[in-house]
């Protein structure tokens, strides 16, 4: 496996395999890698000739308050992890290479108002812009022919593809089912901030989902009424629900009638851990 | 020349460039094409093995109560002169090619403040995240080698040079000095709009330019009184100054001890019609 932290190393390996007729797929991170990470990197594999990894703590997607700082870094661990699950190429930038102008100076690109500015949007404002403002820059340096991002970060799934559409890369997007634990809990980084007894509470978001999704996908469901139900269910269960929601999968908006690709979207605070989650109703 | 207007059969084209080894050279433009962006043309030729021009009059670019309904267009003529200075691919994309999900609802890229807000930007605000918002989606769409664009739009310029560089878009800028008539007015769409006098008057504009950068570039020049004193010679042309501005060539910030590398920009109201024109003071 490569390892490169600057632009014109990048180029370079890029350039090669390029030259090469190899296609290249792209899988960026925030590091500190889990098995969920690594699906990803197992997906990109059948994808394309070569494997580029990114790990990157993008600050603009951070709101005022939010975990910047203490967000669990782990550089040599990842480096283990992408060497033995075959990627090929690890690309490390700093802040510097990312933003070349600084932050307050670069180029930002924000994500239309419709799909960004709901659930996570309205929770975290700007974050969504702060992720396709370095979404696209990774694609512009690495010109990928295909890019992977997981199912557990659903809306950001969407607005990628979206983006890429909107704006005509041509990058094939590639979803990829969120990983769990044997209990359920979908595998996250910030589970690391859990104690064990919150880590136990945290296992019945998944199961109040299962539980909901399938009350959902019955002939005349109240989907309002099931959102009520499972929030206040996972206050009895020691989680505190930010939203919990059905929405066309597509497009995250209300369901109308005959909608049939429906997902429940949550996100809970679990202690001081904010946690999301999410499946389809089918 | 091919001509294509959709996105599948501009892949199309540019794959079959790309799979033979071929550059290709991104010439935008919107269209009512003149001398000055065949200039662009016979550069583009000069760079790359295949030249795609695009006209394309993007709207978010015109803030309201600008010209965007009455900007000049002339489809048939364009297509001929493309046609005979060697351009290979035109792409005259729709509204709903650019901007597939409406303009509303579109990614939009901003310009950083310091570059983006002064001059032009301060008369047009919003006028250079339009700019940006549509170029990058050309480069997205195009992936080309090399871009070019003119010296007549100065700061725009400018801002696509850094705006490849911030995001790292693969993509060399070429810039290409402004094509004049015999009076020395720069060639722009806009010329259209002039009634005789006003055309006779606007030959004034770069007349004050180069006598301004001349006494300029002598040793202590004072530059607010020499920007002072265009502006009234201008008045008294019969041009009403919106700016005259010595700044520094690279970054449009004020001249600092021991720059060399200067540049003098104004715009101007001619009647009801805006020009802009700039010049080295070398």
């Amino acid at each position: 496996m490569l390892e490169v932290n600057d632009r014109p190393g990048l180029r370079e390996s890029l350039r090669a395999w390029k030259l090469a007729g190899q296609k290249t797929v792209l899988v960026p991170t925030m590091g500190n890698l889990h098995a969920g990470h690594l699906a990803l990197v197992e997906a990109a594999r059948q994808l394309a000739d070569r494997v580029v990894a990114t790990i990157y703590v993008n600050p603009t997607q951070f709101a005022a308050g939010e975990d910047l700082e203490n967000y669990p870094r782990t550089p040599d661990s990842d480096r283990e992890a992408l060497r033995h699950s075959g990627c090929d190429l690890l690309f490390a930038p700093t802040g510097e290479t990312v933003y070349p102008h600084g932050v307050e100076d670069a180029f930002r690109l924000s994500a239309p108002q419709g799909l960004a500015s709901v659930l996570e949007g309205e929770s975290r404002p700007g974050h969504f812009d702060g992720v396709v403002t370095v979404v696209s820059r990774l694609f512009c340096l690495v010109n990928p022919d295909a890019a992977v991002f997981g199912e557990k970060d659903y809306q950001q799934l969407l607005i990628i593809r979206r983006m890429v559409d909107d704006m005509g890369f041509d990058i094939n997007i590639h979803a990829v089912p969120t990983v769990r634990e044997g209990t359920g809990l979908a595998l996250s980084s910030r589970n690391h901030y859990l104690d064990p007894a919150q880590h136990a509470a945290a296992q019945n978001l998944f199961a109040v989902l299962q539980e909901t999704a399938a009350l959902g996908a019955e002939v005349d469901a109240d989907f309002f009424c099931l959102e009520e139900q499972a929030g206040e269910q996972l206050r009895r269960l020691g989680l505190e629900p930010e939203y919990v929601a059905i929405r066309r999968a597509g497009d995250l908006e209300l369901p109308r009638e005959g909608d049939r690709e429906l997902r429940i979207l949550a996100a809970v605070h679990c202690g001081t851990t904010r946690l999301i989650d999410n499946i389809s109703l089918k």
